[in-house]
């Protein structure tokens, strides 16, 4: 897809029908005008803010496409005092979930006096009588302090469930509205899920708060919880270079994560200065042969005795053999590139005489299990305002996202049509490049 | 300013001649292709992403106002063998001035090859004889670890000095470019010096870095070092929360930095749970009667035994007496609004009877002086690079921005011509208001 | 009183009867062999442990004196199915008191057995009837968290109520033992009421934990809390050093905790770089004169352009003029140091004819509110272990202490008897002075 | 050895002469009188502080044993105008080590006069020819803030060098006194170099500071680095917690530091609240069987759904087979009891049909890479003062120690002696089997 491209069709949100009834915030959405930083419900976000992508259209004669702003709508679909609501988190932990969490409720509470909320536990288990799980009655009282605390407070599980006894138990238990917290596997069994609702005629909206601590989903600029995790990843990669500088000829290698996405590894590579190799999932590399990855790092290492490599984990697959399987998420099984490159470090430096102290830290649990930071508390609870108002006007398949700076409503399935990776032309690479002053010739 | 309503000159950058150098990037250029997230040199950033803005230029048939966008040129002004760069850093200290001044020194060095740059002591200051400042020579060396400490390694002042000094000073040491770090008042003084500049026809070129730990210029979307300090803000939030509720009828009172903006106030509170009124320029509020926030606190204290109040210093000017003066950065002098509330608290309390446990915090300088987080270092180096990219280039009279998500250049005179501030109607201010629960009646 | 001549009646504690009932531990002790880390119940940890003090006594031909050690007995006073307890905390927030709360509670219900443990609320307030503070039950659950936040959980407040009353309260209770937070005047407070209950004939354990910031109680080496709070001051000392730095003539100054004794200030100083004044209560200064105060910090102030002053809060007051009166503690109150140094300093460089830019920094709040450092956290739960062994066991009119790096039984008496402070002839002010390069003269 | 069995000739220190020199510090010392926190030069420190060691003592009628206090002396041994120190840091890593260099480096310049200070590269490879290090010259300016950094500036390695190479080394740049800042091993290296030196008639004084991030040696009661390690360490703690509540029968397995002292995992266990099962080298344990391990946690597992265990490096090593040889230092490699419990408890559950979520934590270089937190540097620099008087005074073969909380000097050999264990009959076992509630039976 050419910048610009795409269709409006994509872009459209669906409903579950015509909004009648008036909304408890209204009144304070009368006195708004429209700003440079407030978009008015009936407008719309551009798709591409470039010039050219405005020509293109243009030329075509139609309009350029657009997101909906997401914010509160002076009429909503659901009526507040009968409205039941669902949450339910999925899939690998992230900082901030519990803030999501905790915004919801609130938000649903006292923006709406929406006061039955219920948290499904352990992702889509939740819903499945087999598994057993009890169903959370959320108050802002027992959310009140989440927050403060990693993790999830509902627990979270891999993989899906069948999407008929999902639906069975929203349906047995009156619910209108499920939020659901995860990432590209948790969305696609999403939109299975409304599909289900769809064809039974149930009006239950299903809003998704994209979670994804590699930042690789599009449409939502930075996932909450990214900037965080990057910074805890910075302080490995600032602990490698110090058992780098230590030893003699001492390597620190530090495996972050980014299985299809290297953005941790290139943020926390740029906040500091101690990255030497950046290995990314985006940009292939060569181990072996003159301009190769283990030539360049024993090249540093014998002129500057010590160097810091990081790796995303989804980086070098090509070099692995051998097939890997999938996760119960879906999720294609990675090999360890880690470990491989550990290895290969070694046997290149025990060939070649030259002396290695290698120290290898792999912080991935110790990252993604932390509390969100001022930031991200502040964004994942801006994101879950976002989606309570979403769903109150009978959005659904949708998930909340933010674009050219604004919050916006994205379709599932165009959130999960492509990821976002790191543009190995663009600026960011070319920052990690400099910061590095890593070679591009094996790359 | 309704949205979109601004015409192109305003958002037209100043270049000081044609580029005919071949870029030491120009390699790299050619192979990128513009994206979602790559914007080409020759393309523009839409002033404003809504379609309704759209619609008006239409019916106006004339195309909608554009940003330059940022980042290197495959041709540019300057020759980097001969380039001798300046940089200089004005006004209160904010987190994230060293990253930025590494950013600049580095990007110079490593991506143009330019060796000289020059950083001047303590603000304008540096380039006049009679403070009598010395010049630092800026090497990669000798700014590689600068980004761990607080401060600025240049020093900093407030006030400007005679445009003719300083042009005299740049003419004297050949300085080809003069990157500026500062606020509006700085950005002002560099205006002035430009037209000094171009009565002499120099090819000098000025671009600034905006710093404003308000959050308080336009187009920048958020300022760097903006996110560490409402980060550490927070802590005292939190504090102040402790020891209101550790006394009978406590009260936290924390004044926080926002002469004319409350966003550090608003980000403060919202990211964490403990502030219960919160008090900003924008929104002006009344002290007395009924519905007054004195007798919103006491209410407060008599139901819950405790209160937090967070205080932006530009708040609430109004209700104090007396001329202020200006200080020597010509800002207008705040009549201080923590004291006057804390005296006025007490009044209140003591005629109504009422216990009161008053602890009053004023952490302004603890949270300016601090190092960047690693959110804030990446940012600032990146707009560092950006500033880079613009002087090589030829690009005068303008900051580094960031819009639409896109790094641009902003024309001087128009960053400075209004103020960002908080919208009264807006989704932040109303997510503070739920948050806090603070009536409106009062406001 | 010199070293080693105190007589062994001022260390010996007060027991409220025979201990006969069989402890729930007494399996676990029974394994137990002294070593250098485990006294005996049986033995005594010396007061003095120099050779030269264990020589006067030999000379005087008695047993050197010798505390009591603290830990669990064999045989108990209290039957803990029939006991309740109590627990209060009084004047100024620091960080453990959560902590020292959640190990009383804890060891009471696990240890022993005892699941009645009452929380007394606001200080001694809480036992009396007209501030209608409510009594919290205290148990396993509610207080398995408090220790992540500052502050207490049960309130404080200053001041002392009727010794009646309180005793009044703890009859009507049937209260067995009472463990008392706070400082030298809640130790004075307890002092009486033990009296009261000792001519009531109430067998009461009254047994305290030393609160102090200033770490100026006896016998405790370090007070919790007291490391958490001097690396929260070396923030702040950095924070104030990077001000300095980066205007001309920059000053931080920073007031610190600690009315009679500088231990904050010392070694909050010693911990970074940065000090170059550091005044104490202990080391009494000159102002005015060739050799004073002033004079040396404007020659810093010339030679290097910046210069960074610490203070305690009770340092130079009798350079200042005028009663204080007395706080609700009975403290008496202190002149504002900070404040007068900030306005006599000005005033100086102002008669000189040198530019000043003085920053002043007052983190006192910001400091004590926070939550224990991981090592204060393990601190304050281990002195609350020693205190219910020493409850269970029938003591009372003590505290807990830590002397020669064991937990000992310090009575009530001799524990503010005289205070903890910095010796200006010891290695402590030694290091100071070496650090900072402050000369001798002034002071 | 039993409590207080020792004979004074152990704890006497070496000496390489009569001091005859007067301290530049003589002033300040003859100011100073003792007390309870000043021990005068003359005094000894008794090394067991109990009554009843004393008893024993009497009934001998010796003097009880004592260790030599340290701190400046009146007159010294080296004239300061003709002294060279040498440094060196061996082993591993552990916060504070730049403290300790820092530290030595400003007392010698200011507090002596001494400034010809050498730092010897990567531990004892430093001294010789072969490895081709330079030797840095260590001055107050190239220290200044090196304590801001993990590491040590001077590198370090594992393993010893010739004795007669590292003599011949000292001898040819007249070095006066070697600090050597190392671990059981490096001191043991350290006694062979100093027969080396007496034999060849050399005055040189070697003078140990004792790093173990284990806190395994003895006399210092708590090592350099250790609060900041067990603090990092409480943090991995806290994540896995968070990992574990997260999933289905959720696990969190933490290996930390502890190869045979189980101090680490103690200390991080009991600062939170965190830990279900603690496993240390001192307490053995069995796996299988009803009373085992893997059946505990299992019925933890199932009872609760999550379970948090802390394993030390060290522990276990009876349950793994196999030879595991040496490492450069001479250690015995340890078996990795951390991937073998992960992998014996998927074994387990999987056999019993029990769900398992394992989330593996392995932060060891993430703990022991990290600056000094402000208690630690404080510490570090008064070990490093006390290493200095006491080579000034010409003592050598000897370690600074702090033992009944004051500063000593501990002959190197007693130093290695023994190693400092935590006493599974002691105060701190019972509290972490108290906070854990794990079970006594499987130890």
């Amino acid at each position: 897809m050419g910048p610009g491209m795409i269709q409006q069709e994509f872009l459209d949100v669906k409903t579950l029908g015509i909004c009648r009834i008036a909304s408890p915030m209204a009144a304070m959405l009368e006195q708004r005008a429209p700003s440079l930083h407030y978009v008015d419900e009936t407008d719309g976000v551009l798709f591409d803010s470039t010039l050219s992508a405005l020509r293109v259209r243009q030329a075509e004669g139609v309009d350029p496409p657009t997101f909906e702003p997401a914010g509160p709508r002076k009429k909503i679909f659901f009526d507040p005092s009968k409205t039941r609501a669902g949450i339910v988190t999925c899939g690998g932990l992230c900082p901030g979930i519990n803030d999501v969490i905790r915004g919801l409720t609130l938000t649903l509470n006292y923006g709406y006096g929406v006061s039955k909320v219920f948290g499904f536990c352990h992702g889509y288990r939740g819903f499945t009588a087999k598994h057993g799980h009890p169903v959370l009655e959320l108050t802002p009282k027992n959310v009140s302090a989440i927050n403060e605390k990693g993790g999830t407070m509902l627990g979270t599980s891999r993989g899906s469930e069948d999407s008929n006894e999902i639906a069975d138990c929203l349906e047995r238990m009156s619910i209108n509205m499920l939020f659901v917290i995860g990432g590209d596997g948790t969305i696609r069994a999403a939109i299975e899920l409304n599909e289900v609702l769809a064809e039974r005629g149930l009006k239950i909206a299903v809003v998704g708060i994209p979670k994804t601590i590699d930042n690789d989903i599009m449409y939502i600029e930075q996932s909450f919880g990214f900037q965080t995790a990057f910074s805890e990843a910075t302080r490995s990669i600032r602990n490698a270079h110090a058992e780098a500088k230590a030893s003699p000829n001492g390597v620190g290698l530090v495996k972050l994560m980014g299985r299809h996405s290297g953005f941790i590894a290139c943020y926390a590579s740029l906040a500091g200065n101690d990255a030497n190799f950046v290995l990314i999932p985006e940009v292939p590399f060569q181990l072996d042969g003159p301009q190769g990855f283990l030539s360049s790092l024993r090249k540093r290492i014998v002129e500057r005795q010590h160097a810091v490599v990081v790796v995303a984990e989804g980086a070098g697959q090509d070099l692995m053999e051998g097939a890997s399987g999938r996760d119960a998420s879906g999720n294609k099984k990675l090999h360890d590139v880690g470990s491989f490159l550990k290895q290969r470090i070694h046997e290149y430096c025990q060939a070649e005489g030259t002396e290695l102290n290698l120290k290898y830290f792999d912080p991935s649990y110790d990252i993604r299990s932390v509390p969100a930071n001022a930031y991200d508390s502040v964004y994942s609870n801006r994101l879950a305002h976002s989606a309570v108002h979403a769903a109150m006007s009978g959005r659904t398949e949708m998930v909340v996202g933010r674009w050219n700076s604004r919050f916006v409503h994205v379709p599932m399935r165009l959130a999960i049509r492509e990821r976002y990776c790191v543009d190995p032309n663009g600026d960011l690479w070319m920052s990690v490049l400099e910061a590095t002053g890593q070679s591009l010739q094996y790359c």
